[in-house]
């Protein structure tokens, strides 16, 4: 795990595979893991991955500072949650009802997150925000849900970012705020009127391609009292943050409780699972509905799950992640003073943003990228990057080295 | 695997496990596989299974004819399967990009079904239907899809059976036919004028506490017919019957071909997965569609999908369900003759179901299930049945035995 990141070999493994998926893969690829916005050197197809190091299918390693878009919180293959998966394989995974990990997984979220009374499961973080907008509307017999104007809450019809295939229909009980700005959502209440539902809100705003801005307490607390007073759920969609920046969930910090929160990504360590948690108020509301999906109450994604959180509590993994990622912040940032590059580093430290001065068209990012993934280590240009607790001080070294060379390839190409 | 099924145990655990749930989980558990509608002899948790063989917290052994609600088709713990997922998990499952295995799946899907030009992955059946929909409307630039009245494709707002927390306009784009009756689907068409996106289908009528109906040959060629005509999409779903009446498609036999195939459930044999597949005609509406989720690229339940499909083309999978469904067909019905119980034995021999006459509020398929778990075969009284490539004679005829005893229980229930 500690020898040098090696970035070779050609990617000739990558380019026949690529081949192949254009003919039997519409455009080639898919959804957010399809490379076509990335730089032209990111691989399109990975091998695996073990701790903070992953492999391209040529076999050039990198440090990892994607983690999966955001599953792989542990890092790669931690033992503990994959032999509880393996562990619990072994009996059985979907079966013709949940195994008795449902309820002990329900219950340990139960005690972990200060706001919830109960959980429920699915797979996909959307499968989560949608069960929230709809037990609202259950619960309410409203049908308005507030969201900020461009914040990702998954790829349904009534939420995915491009309209191919959308209908006005699917979004005619939204309605939109700006982040951080507590008139723009009195407003967009008030023209809900007495049909308002429920204020959807990310913990801070972490929208993909622009600097993240990290929320105004005095805006949640905004937020809790204008639901307090409406009868409206606040929604806390922790789908991208949840169990990185606090297990309390990642408005624990802030102080503000949300009365239904959505979860995934991080809460298996890259196994698919997904929940909604919810207060009292709301029990009865999510009671109401029928959801449900064919691997909905699978055993094992639970096990992972149980897995996962007894290790991020046990092994102090938030704290480890807010050193990395400081460690990884005052390195980026001494780097590109050092080169003369004004950036913005923004949003938490372990889910930081990097993106340079005027670089709208991301031109310059994109250089960035490329080099530092050819120096060995694997972010985005245009999404925040995941800081997991598997990094070692020699990993941020090593990924340090690898973005002062991108530093000075950005350098290079503005010219001095 | 060929000893007797024993229910002997108390349903100690299980009882302590629903009371913990309670608390946790709202109303002690949701969605499919809540046991709330069965009868009270049905384990809410189960601990594991092989082969046809399952078991509950409890420790009770089952037959199990219900095999995860479809999910399980080669049987429980398939080696095969298992060890191509343990294989794959060793390298990498959720991952910066996908792994080479979802080409090779892609491939080996358009090489199996026959209308299937590309493909693509999610993790719910709902996933998969919902796609379909969307891929259609970005293709036509219209908006409405035709559905059968009462039949099933997931448990999003827009398709889900119970109305809380749905509003009309997640339906608005929606129109009804009736099952097998084309001219039922020309009105909703002409309703839908110029505005017709695509007509959704099931291979056959299979809507759960309804006798089954098999698809008229000339209803699918009439669809077939009425969107060649009219520019809308054919979608199969496919999600429920996949695998499990032809590897094909489940139309494959009818001879006809959908654009568009929803499929799920069996597909990974109780690994997460979902696939839409489509034609080239479609290829380019559903390149344009932003859908995704964190898990959707995962590998290792690509993998088992490769090791499923495989393993029921060379184990002649289907025609072993066949075998054991026709067998438990004939026993059943004969059972039925000799006990002089007039009842519907409906849908296809491998997802066969099960009503008495006059049954209409469930009470004696109630008994009749409760008789024959007890006697050591798990089916269901609402839902269809499904019968696993795993099942071996002994299986056959100890599930018979028990609803011999369980035709006896309601023969006894009536009166003679």
């Amino acid at each position: 795990m500690t020898e040098q990141p090696r970035v070779t070999a050609e990617h000739t493994a990558d380019k026949r595979l690529r081949e192949r998926a254009r003919a039997v893969i519409p455009g080639g690829m898919y959804g957010h893991q399809s490379t076509a916005l990335l730089p032209g050197a990111y691989p399109q197809f990975m091998r695996g991955g073990r701790g903070a190091r992953i492999w391209d299918v040529d076999g050039n390693e990198y440090i990892d500072l994607m983690c999966s878009y955001g599953p792989v919180v542990l890092g790669h293959q931690h033992p503990r949650v994959e032999e509880a998966a393996a562990a619990q394989a072994a009996l059985g995974d979907c079966q013709n009802a949940p195994g008795p990990v449902m309820v002990d997984l329900a219950e340990l979220l139960v005690r972990t997150v200060r706001h919830a009374d109960w959980a429920m499961f699915a797979k996909n973080g959307t499968d989560a925000t949608t069960m929230c907008c709809t037990i609202a509307r259950a619960r309410t017999g409203r049908r308005k849900i507030l969201v900020a104007t461009g914040a990702y809450h998954g790829a349904a019809p009534w939420c995915t970012p491009r309209p191919a295939g959308v209908t006005p229909q699917d979004r005619e009980n939204l309605g939109y705020y700006t982040y951080n700005d507590m008139e723009s959502v009195r407003q967009a209440a008030a023209a809900a009127g007495d049909d308002l539902a429920g204020i959807l809100v990310s913990p801070f705003k972490h929208d993909a391609g622009y600097d993240q801005e990290l929320v105004d307490p005095g805006f949640a607390r905004g937020l809790r009292a204008l639901c307090d007073e409406t009868g409206a759920a606040l929604i806390l969609d922790d789908v991208r943050c949840g169990f990185r920046l606090h297990l309390g969930s990642s408005w624990e910090p802030v102080g503000v409780a949300p009365d239904l929160s959505a979860w995934s990504k991080a809460i298996a360590n890259g196994h698919a699972l997904a929940a909604v948690l919810g207060n009292d108020a709301f029990r009865d509301g999510a009671r109401q509905l029928f959801v449900t999906g064919s691997f909905w109450f699978s055993a094992v994604s639970m096990a992972a799950a149980i897995a996962t959180i007894t290790a991020l509590a046990e092994e102090r993994a938030v704290e480890a992640m807010e050193r990395s990622g400081a460690e990884l912040r005052d390195g980026i940032l001494a780097q590109a003073h050092s080169w003369d590059l004004p950036i913005s580093y923004t949003g938490p430290d372990v889910m930081p943003y990097l993106s340079f001065a005027g670089d709208e068209d991301h031109r310059l990012g994109d250089v960035f990228a490329e080099h530092a993934l050819r120096g060995g280590v694997y972010l985005h240009p245009r999404h925040n990057w995941f800081v997991s607790a598997a990094m070692t001080g020699d990993d941020i070294a090593r990924a340090l080295e690898a973005t002062d060379r991108a530093f000075a390839a950005v350098r290079k190409q503005i010219g001095n």
